[in-house]
């Protein structure tokens, strides 16, 4: 992986900035003869889309996609897939106190250190806007795997956590993520997350969030050890997401505190000779290698941090200031994460797929 | 990064099982001209060493490195160095249980499904022992950097969790972490720990660890957006040491229940334009790159799956059965995981002052 | 380099179909802070062009570049630039022949018996329209170079031979080489090429030619042994492009039959202590390292396949059949060859400064 | 492909200097369950090893090979195959003139140049030594081959030409190869050159070599356009090789000065349906991707640079002198170029193999 190119035989590599022309993406590696069109990506990029509720920022993009080349008579030919997205609405075109300061927390300050410049224009390409291509990549990644595995990954995320209120583990049911603005999977704490995030919102201060993903029937064998794991791959794909702040495997933390006794998935066989876990702590990953049981891990994204306070700066010209960052943004980025988390898993699974396919096929 | 190659331009290549003849590693893309001799590197070879004391595996390795290549009259060339370290104890040629059944929680599984063999002598290639090549590695990077910053970025580590007994973080003092057998900044819970593993010990159980890692004095700039960032490399790193299941990056996880303005480090310059932060709850890096600030991060590591307790499994042949490990094993392997979480940390960090260097410097 | 991206720190990647709605370029690691406009990079796509002249194919595109991302207030952030050519003439909706039969010479059959699909538009992405990109690629690829420099190091191309007609040697001068329309170093031949180009043309025939290759100033250190030598990195770009079917560093071929005596480059230094060579039959390349003398080197080409004659050939049902190619097409593809072969150098000589100052800058 | 690593998913890694204690090699990515012992590779090995005739380096070295990882009870497992060699015969501790001075056509000059430092002994890492690690690779390369087609891909190489003599194509016939000190295919001329080379080699002079691959049997579908086209890997990798100075796919140069109606390829189906090429002036590949047909491709190689003669030259202090190289050297060393070119080309074809099924398989 390197820079802003994804993936190893499934890879994709992204560009573009916030409030540029357009953003984009191309997919290199992806098999031949996939039926694939730009409603297959669209439903994706529409579930990421700003601007659907009010806990999500007010920015208006359609987000339409566009096949540029590597698909012809609705199918993939094996050569470069590349996709564009044009900015509809980059607003203002005076973008006041940001241009010469730096927004705490954002990545203002170190990409003006790293590359000596400034691109003041929403973020520039350190926006959260270039997931949408994540995203895009996301849904071919569902196309290859489901190629190639002539079966459906499920591959579904869902926010369990918003600030300091978290999800009841025993309310947790999938069919709820699709109803409500949070992919909250958990019926009963909607509305009291609804109420937090307003008051929250109200207040121009924001909160992080956890999220879960799993993937459910991924072949066995998934991983390449040792520094191509299938966990590695999946952490690093996740914390390259912004405001990722950790990522969890399987118990992940929880292993910590109990004993190797009450942390191993015993093993047993079914009369099919199916082989059959006792509990899926491992996060359906040993030893870096897909084991057969559902991928699990969870990411902790921290609060947003454009908010309306006051905040300590500085500017461009290393003077000190204040900044306190107005306008359309999202009281909890979290929530839009689910589906680039989703994308992000589908894509190391593809890419994974081809690579063990191509060794141990 | 592919398999077992880490790194883009300072990396390097690992190869070994833990009881074949040797193991090894290749370092390519190192600086030429940097003074190395074997000392160098053997001295954080020590600090991982097996058998140093009861709550650590007994296995005996004198883990003596020799360097094949890369490096002629005491200094790097700029060629390929190669390391080989000669495994001394590997002990029964009667591998009893193990030769045909899979441990719970280990890799043994999942690598028979993926490569269809089995290479039950000591776990083969998932055997932690390879995490000496990494050591090797990091010491070789600490050189690395120092050569390409003229000063120290100190890196350094600690185990701040055992099962479930924490550090006070009042306490902490890096000072102590050399002066105990569990790399503890605490010395108030020294006797603690001591007492609590030793009867985990006896009871032939294991618990999980928490390390806490730290850089100090690293550049800023360094982190390539938005598929290398400096944190997603860093966590793949982690996570692709045996055994570790979550990564936080600063605060981490402890950062989703806090507000946008308190998870905020604001920002200052003080008179000598240097750059000054409230806090840093970012771990030292923002959109990827690093800050200036220190980089801290902690990994979260499963208690050791090796235990006397009899488990269920099931064997090559796809029949039930039990396994309970004897011999020598770590209760704890987080402890040992300190020399390695540092070694890989540096190995990131001079791998991206030279991709810095490259395209920004 | 993967498929459709190629180098390693300096590295761009490809995309597009000859009739598809666009081709583009995404090109990733530039330094930042290089002043680009869309003026530096048409000026090299226009060299390429078709439709100049009557040797050559007489398609009819502008092509016209536009910068989507990666540059902001006229100098490059850092980030990744992509450029976007659309295609205007698309031709014929009616591809005749060509859409069920595999043209002889062509990537046709290849790509279908690859990917088992059939791009029949004007060869899909196996066109020679791709090289639009590369040029593009090669125009940032100078400004790095400049940049990183800090002088110009001049790369330019010649046409030495078309069929069986070569240039007289002793009349090369490079001030010719722009003033006609084969790129030709030696007035004296151009109107021998011209009546021949023309006669091969009006019969419908196509014939080969040789490329020459230099660049002056290029500093020493450059290329990575022992698989990335500069050598071997330039003839991989080389042979990558269409219808190059050969490459010679330096003297090349001609070395094979003289003795080490009169192949050797002997050495001197001046009283500046400059080193001066005797000669310069390595082309300015020592075990793959830029010695400081010229990089020299040279390209067959391959006749263009698309002929009037009819020849006998399969189709996609595997039926015997024949085909004659009409229309718009070169009767020697060589000319337009050298604003390529000049990009591809500049391409690899930009990764390579890139990669030398990583490692030993 | 970086640095001294090869290949992207067949992919080997080599170390070692000429006159280090050893030499080795790490081969990542291979298939796991194909048999594979030392003498496997042995007996490629031998084919290369120096010492075996007059015309070839007097330098004695078993190039006894250890497999130390990667192989149990004796098939792959899968993870990292260590290859190393001990170097026997470093003989003279005196490295003479050699020690300071440059000489000329070699790579001493430029490593100096690029590393700022001085490996003079015999070469160090630029020596054709690391060429037997290439030769232990391809070995390898050929049983992945076989394992991944179920047939043989006949891969062999012949010298065509030493000096100014080149064999008469009329009498080239396979058996002959491996009868005679130079790889030579046509009878008739070995006595020509056997007188021709020992006149050369008591002149103390050398001169260059020709040399023709082909691999017959290779399926369809090999070879990644449009940057790793099977023939740009195949080029990168000859000149990669020591002294290779030019690279022909199929009719090469020769293709340049005949028309298009001559140098295509016309296309046939026999009665089972199986394609028939009317010639094979392609070299067996079409758009960078096999047809199915014969792999053919040359390699010119220069004469060897060390020579008895007198030659002007500098030191290590940038003092003019002179320099005469003695002892054990090749009076053409492209005769011994052959078992690698062919151990190259099988590394390309098992590489390309392997990412073939990945995507298309």
């Amino acid at each position: 992986m390197s820079s802003n190119t994804f993936g190893k035989l499934f890879r994709f590599t992204t560009w573009g900035e916030s409030h540029g022309p357009a953003i984009g993406c191309v997919i290199d590696g992806c098999p031949p003869n996939i039926q694939l069109n730009e409603k297959d990506i669209q439903k994706f990029l529409d579930k990421r889309k700003p601007g659907t509720s009010k806990f999500v920022t007010q920015r208006k993009e359609d987000d339409k996609v566009i096949i540029l080349s590597g698909v012809f008579n609705g199918k993939t030919t094996g050569t470069p897939i590349s996709l564009i997205i044009w900015n509809k609405d980059q607003r203002s075109k005076d973008y006041g106190d940001i241009k010469s300061k730096f927004r705490p927390g954002h990545a203002d300050l170190t990409y003006f250190l790293k590359y000596q410049n400034r691109d003041y224009r929403g973020g520039g390409r350190s926006s959260a806007r270039e997931t949408a291509c994540r995203v895009a990549a996301g849904a071919i990644a569902r196309k290859v795997i489901k190629h190639l595995t002539k079966k459906d990954i499920l591959i579904h995320g869902a926010v369990i956590q918003v600030g300091e209120i978290a999800i009841n583990p025993r309310n947790f049911d999938w069919k709820n993520t699709n109803k409500n603005p949070f992919f909250c999977p958990d019926k009963k704490i909607i509305p009291i997350w609804e109420e937090y995030l307003d008051a929250i919102r109200k207040k121009g201060l924001s909160v992080g969030a956890k999220i879960f993903v799993e993937a459910k029937n991924v072949p066995t064998g998934l991983g390449e050890p040792v520094y191509s794991k299938l966990d590695s791959d999946l952490a690093s794909a996740m914390i390259s997401i912004n405001a990722v702040k950790g990522v969890e495997i399987g118990l992940g933390n929880n292993s910590v505190d109990i004993t190797g006794a009450e942390n191993s998935d015993e093993l047993r066989v079914n009369k099919n000779k199916k082989i059959i876990f006792s509990s899926n702590n491992s996060g359906g990953i040993l030893g870096g290698i897909s084991s057969g049981q559902d991928i699990q891990l969870s990411v902790a994204i921290k609060p947003t941090s454009s908010i309306l306070k006051s905040q300590k700066t500085i500017n461009d010209k290393y003077k000190n200031t204040n900044i306190s960052t107005r306008g359309r943004h999202d009281p909890c980025v979290g929530i839009r994460a689910v589906p680039i988390v989703e994308a992000m898993t589908a894509c190391v699974l593809a890419d994974h797929l081809m690579r063990n396919k191509a060794q141990c096929g």
